[in-house]
């Protein structure tokens, strides 16, 4: 394990805890991965069924574009390896984090029928990569979801080519996928749209009250 | 005290500080044991009355199947040991958690008139032992709640026979009960049932909402 | 400072510790004290404004039963102390502590019109001492907020002789008082009352809705 | 860096710490500056762009009463310096804070068509600097929302001059911005203010219902 996997890793982990901490990959829910090296394509990727406030840098898997393990690890890396490394091809990430919160899990659902949340107006917006006022408009595709992974990746790259400036997507009862240039820029997205997300959930029950 | 439940121990001590956290086992409620022993039944189980943020793992106590006693320990087994022990006997559990938590309280009650709460068609379902797709449909049975333990002991062991299949129950008004093969998986079930009902408590407010 | 001091102060802070992070304690709000010795009445209490994240044993003062400084100590006693006496003397507790909660605070104005909460029916009540099921009933008086203390602690010793068998009362969009023979119990009772009164406050929203 | 400075910019990393854990600064939101010196004007400012959950005391930026470096330092200043400088001269304050809640953000909102959120009644209140009773009223003015910072600083001063004792302000769908005399009097302020803006978000729920 070279030192730069090794140092990826450990922030990869540092999220995964800190997140962990908030809900957000309770149940061994959620995945992480970062890309180590572009030609061929090397990612650190977080193994399949694993306690997110335990995971440990030596647990990160070293995967391929085909999510074949490349390194002498043991362990089975995330079945949904096929979505990060889509997302890292289609939108040049460096690192690409999934979570599970109640709030994207409720807004995946209540939003299905529009095909996505359309998000505006906020300050918190301008934290987005290339985002520079809160008069910006996100929208975050819904996908439904699906157990089929490589049918799951080709709908996410049709998703991302339909939503070029999108910076994450909803799989539906399921969670939230954001990515970065960097991981730190991919925990700042996550953390943003989990906020958005809750905002407007909590939101909505006192804006219904409200027009009764 | 051997080393095997010394680890044993350590373990539940570190699942009862995590949940403590989260407010899952607030002023002493809640309990937890595992096997250490099959033949004859030996388990490691939470003492009564304690502060489960505070639980030392020498304060765990040895039980055998009549939820006596075993081990030179001071202190008192939790009243609901006999729970706890109908489950290992019935599921083959290795492992039994018990959590208040402030959704599963109110869960426990709102759907008591259905005799149970229905999950179905979330990613997070995935988690439970045995799950393959999110098209699950989970019915966690719930049991009205009382003090006679031997009584209520009995009900559990005919609730889990009736739903042969199900990864929890829950006590009306009082709580949660979950396992697992290991104090991983048990733990793993806690947090996806508790993030379930969550999700379903608060969407039952928006959905409310949108339908008026 | 006695050895017996510096030991139930570090139990205080402690405790204030693990409350300010639950947000219970927030703004300085809120305060705790313990007997250290019965006849004359000593005890360790909070001093006024201070962070209860930062509340360190040798900020805790010594008191005698009018609220005067009784050690070395800088420091001003809780404005609240005359309230801490009166528990102290009319149900001989061990340590009183006074949390401010968003739940606690919504309930105490929301029910102000009934003269308090009634609380039946939960497992949790049965960490109250005494209480030795869940069909207990339990009635949290709530009592007009004042800034005139001494008629403040009379009016808190009438509700304490009116309800003589209440765990705690409600300050009227204020906080709630619980208390224990020792620390540890009053940590237990707030815990509970604070789970119970959330977990009301949270299924009013939903019993509301489903009643529609 | 002088003592001092490293002093200060420790207090404000250990108060940005604290604030991300309870998701008021997710995101590299919302900033953080404390006054070194009156004249001429020196304050250390939180640089733009940063995790506040990992903002380390050697990140703090020493800037002019022009927001312009006046350190060795690399970094930029966070981009609303000019309001915290603003709100420095206008106000004598030493610390200005400035969070994004889910709360503070929906109440901003919320409430805009009145131009403020009133809050009264509450004893919280009497944490806030010269208030004497839980009968005061504080008026939380509502500016909206831009990204001309040095007119929205114009602004700001306009706005707190019309409310001379406003103890803070909110940006509408951005943030809550309090100060105080010192960091420890901001810090109570921004709890105080958090706390009364979730309790009358959660309490909005519960009225409209009970008054269907």
């Amino acid at each position: 394990m070279s030192d730069e996997f090794r140092e990826i890793a450990a922030g990869l982990a540092a999220v995964a805890k800190g997140f962990y901490g908030r809900g957000w990959l309770l149940g061994t829910s959620g995945n992480l991965s970062a890309v180590v090296q572009r030609e061929p394509l090397r990612m650190a990727m977080s193994p399949s069924g694993v306690d997110k406030g335990e995971l440990k840098p030596e647990q990160l898997l070293s995967i391929d574009e085909n999510a074949r393990i490349v390194s002498a690890h043991e362990g089975k890396p995330s079945d949904e390896s096929l979505l990060h490394i889509r997302i890292v091809k289609d939108r040049g990430a460096g690192a690409v984090l999934h979570t599970h919160s109640v709030w994207n899990t409720i807004l995946s659902d209540q939003h299905a029928g529009e095909g996505g949340v359309t998000i505006q107006g906020y300050e918190m917006l301008k934290g987005l990569q290339g985002v520079r006022t809160h008069e910006h408009t996100e929208f975050l595709p819904i996908i439904e979801n699906s157990q089929d992974m490589p049918a799951l990746a080709e709908l996410v790259g049709t998703t991302l080519s339909k939503h070029p400036v999108a910076h994450g997507f909803l799989l539906r009862r399921h969670g939230l996928y954001s990515w970065g240039q960097t991981l730190a820029e991919a925990k700042r997205h996550i953390e943003i749209l989990e906020f958005l997300l809750e905002t407007i959930g909590r939101a909505m029950h006192i804006q219904g009250r409200r027009s009764d």
